[in-house]
């Protein structure tokens, strides 16, 4: 066991299968003997009661009152300040593993790729509510949209994110690539649109490349 | 009348008659003849159906989670950012009066002052987000906490904010009176702790002077 703790987020767009495979890098880490009681699962915008008050106003489609993109960002970064100060570096503190349903990078792709924000404008408020910290491992489930929407839309009803248009994904999905090529060191790609014991296999191998729970 | 619409906001503490005052400059518009349909009040954080959500995470008292400064902030301005784009600007545009009940001074107040986040901090999320948009006239109406703190008492249950220890409070008056002197230009003071009709001349003799509607 690690005396720190690590965090490790799966990222990706619509459909992608990153809960389930969030569920198998937990049960990655129980087979290499980390108790229940070190592992925490968040998922993103969320995972703190008042996260997931805020997740219900970014996800709600509502006709009286239109988000606009700037609250849009402020809320995806006040729903993380939350989770990340009160339950992510208490458990990293810990010397406990998190396993995380997107973060950070999910935002310069919706809010910056998506939504067109500045990179610099997102990158300011980043810096100043998050400072130096990252994942230590980001995986990068990638799927053309067109196939993780189709997947995402047999789940039932389509949130505010959900409903956007093909290019929006497209757009989105540019970001997450670009980042996983200019980050080698903390990001890995993983092609989600296999089989389960493909996409499963490709993330274990991941892991012990990069003894995530060694 | 003017072409430009005007953006009027009154400030100040706790109890220190700020709605009473808004009212007060409605009626003054009113009398210059301004119609009633040219006239906009707000209130922060709040004033859009999806701002005053917000509204509610801020002020809610919850056991289960306590919300972080930096949140805090970020729910500050992704309100404002939804109220300015939405509803304060377009007014502007139209040529209209906008009256509101706080503003952004309060964030730099009460998160600077009263939470002792740093102001550069602040000001980068400020600047990412407003620009170079500030009220015409801020009026602020400063009262003693300890004063303050009675009258607001006598409304009913103490929000999050409310039930602060008086130092905040005294760190929450410094900023604004700090911020009044520095922009005479944009600001002015009112002494909230008199009576009635005393504050209230104030307020039109701060107004006329000003030329608000003229």
């Amino acid at each position: 066991m690690m005396k720190k703790g690590r965090f490790i987020v799966v990222e990706g767009g619509e459909g992608a299968g990153k809960s389930t495979m969030a569920a198998e890098i937990v049960d990655y880490l129980r087979e290499k003997g980390v108790k229940d009681e070190d592992i925490v699962r968040t998922r993103e915008p969320g995972g703190t009661p008042i996260a997931e008050d805020i997740r219900t106003i970014l996800k709600d489609i509502r006709k009286d009152d239109i988000l606009c993109s700037e609250a849009e960002l402020l809320l995806m970064y006040a729903a993380r300040a939350q989770l990340v100060k009160t339950v992510i570096m208490p458990a990293l503190e810990a010397g406990k593993y998190v396993v995380g349903d997107r973060h950070d990078l999910s935002t310069l792709a919706y809010q910056g790729g998506g939504r067109g924000i500045p990179r610099e404008l997102i990158g300011s408020i980043r810096n100043a509510v998050l400072g130096d910290f990252y994942p230590d491992l980001t995986i990068l489930m990638d799927i053309p949209p067109e196939k993780g929407l189709v997947r995402a839309g047999k789940r039932g009803d389509l949130d505010r994110f959900e409903q956007e248009d093909r290019d929006f994904f497209e757009r989105v999905r540019k970001v997450f690539l670009d980042e996983c090529e200019k980050h080698p060191d903390r990001m890995a790609l993983v092609r989600a649109d296999r089989d389960f014991a493909e996409v499963r296999a490709d993330i274990r191998a991941i892991l012990e490349s990069k003894c995530i729970a060694g």
